[in-house]
């Protein structure tokens, strides 16, 4: 049995990666593909915990930009030695809703940690292990805030400036830039030309594999 | 005002640290010097929930070690920010049972990460910060742990096996052989002796700062 695939779904609150997961799943079902869901951070119960810890704006103390760092991680090696890791090698695939680029566009860019921090603490924790491909939802920042704001509360991340969201996406369009498995979706089109680009993406990715 | 001073005490589970600390405790009150005391992992509401989850033996998932390595630089990092830091600012002293030297001993040496990566995330975590002073009671890891299990059940890190604990021990000696602040006292000497020990030491320290 061959191994599973790891497609990623990643972008800014509000870019539409909760709508694109439902085409990618949809489409996967048509091609009769066994595939499983994760979320970031979070995905496993200590994960979750870590997650909670980490949105939580009820804190009694600060939280470190490091500490965030360090959990993001923590709670990805969970995930991917407790759930990625199986499910592929049991020829399943999995649908990530976020993966290791939020860190580097979020942690790096955002809160403008070193590129050579970040590619270390990554390199530690992933050990080279790469989706196969990823679907990047791009859209200016005020566009997908008032989208999520739309949807309810912001977490603590979401409560950043807007210029912290800038360099997260400067940083996002770099990173997708230089590596030829990120694909760019330009998501301030309606969502059914989004959907489009997505469902041809994934139809071809699904092809080459043969 | 002056700053406070960072005093340490490090070694294995039944080294007797938490007896020195007392003996340190009483050498500080004698001097009418302030202090705050800290215990690693844990410290604040944040870092104790890390700490009972690095050390809960209940988990329904592997832990895997680099999220046991990630959750100790964050806890590390939060007691740091929120307690020894402000602390130490106040001119208060700070008595820490176990530091940044337990994660180079027990990551570093017990489970084998390589001095880069225990470099690379120290510096990160940590930006430079050290203990002013640490105390390395060093003992036979066979006596460190029958002391320890004569206290009562021992926990997810306590119960690897002795080879874990013996490259921890080597790597305690190796590191503190090559750091003029970290003192190393023969933990296998009585009580009496070895609190003389202490005392000697930490009493020259306060003298030097005059
Ligand atoms: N292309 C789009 N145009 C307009 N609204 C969209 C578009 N994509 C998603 N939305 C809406 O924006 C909100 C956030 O979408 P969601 O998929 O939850 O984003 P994310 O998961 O990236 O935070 C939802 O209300 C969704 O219906
Ligand atoms: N030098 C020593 N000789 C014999 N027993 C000791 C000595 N130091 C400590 N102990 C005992 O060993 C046990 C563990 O000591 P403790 O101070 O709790 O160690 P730690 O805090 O390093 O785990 C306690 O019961 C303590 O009384
Ligand atoms: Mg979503
Ligand atoms: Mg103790």
């Amino acid at each position: 049995m061959s191994k599973g695939k790891f497609i990623v779904v990643e972008g800014m609150e509000g870019a539409g990666k909760s709508s694109a997961i439902h085409v990618i799943e949809a489409l996967l079902q048509q091609h009769h593909i066994e595939y499983i869901n994760t979320r970031e951070p979070g995905g496993t119960p200590l994960a979750e915990t870590l997650r909670t810890l980490i949105k939580a704006t009820d804190h009694q103390e600060t939280i470190t930009q490091e500490t965030e760092l360090l959990l993001m991680y923590a709670s990805r090696s969970q995930l991917l030695a407790n759930r990625i890791l199986p499910a592929l090698n049991q020829g399943q695939w999995v649908i990530g809703d976020r993966h290791d680029l939020s860190s580097r566009a979020y942690q790096g860019g955002g809160r403008e940690f070193d590129d050579e921090v970040m590619e270390s603490i990554s390199r530690v924790t992933l050990q080279g292990f790469k989706p196969d491909l990823t679907l990047y939802l791009d859209l200016d920042p005020e566009i997908g805030l008032s989208r999520a704001k739309a949807r309810g509360e912001l977490d603590r991340i979401e409560q950043e400036k807007i210029d912290f969201f800038h360099r997260v996406r400067n940083k996002y369009q770099d990173l997708a830039s230089k590596d030829s498995t990120i694909v760019t979706i330009n998501a301030e089109q309606s969502m059914e030309l989004v959907h489009q680009d997505i469902i041809n993406t994934v139809q071809q990715f699904i092809t080459k594999q043969g």
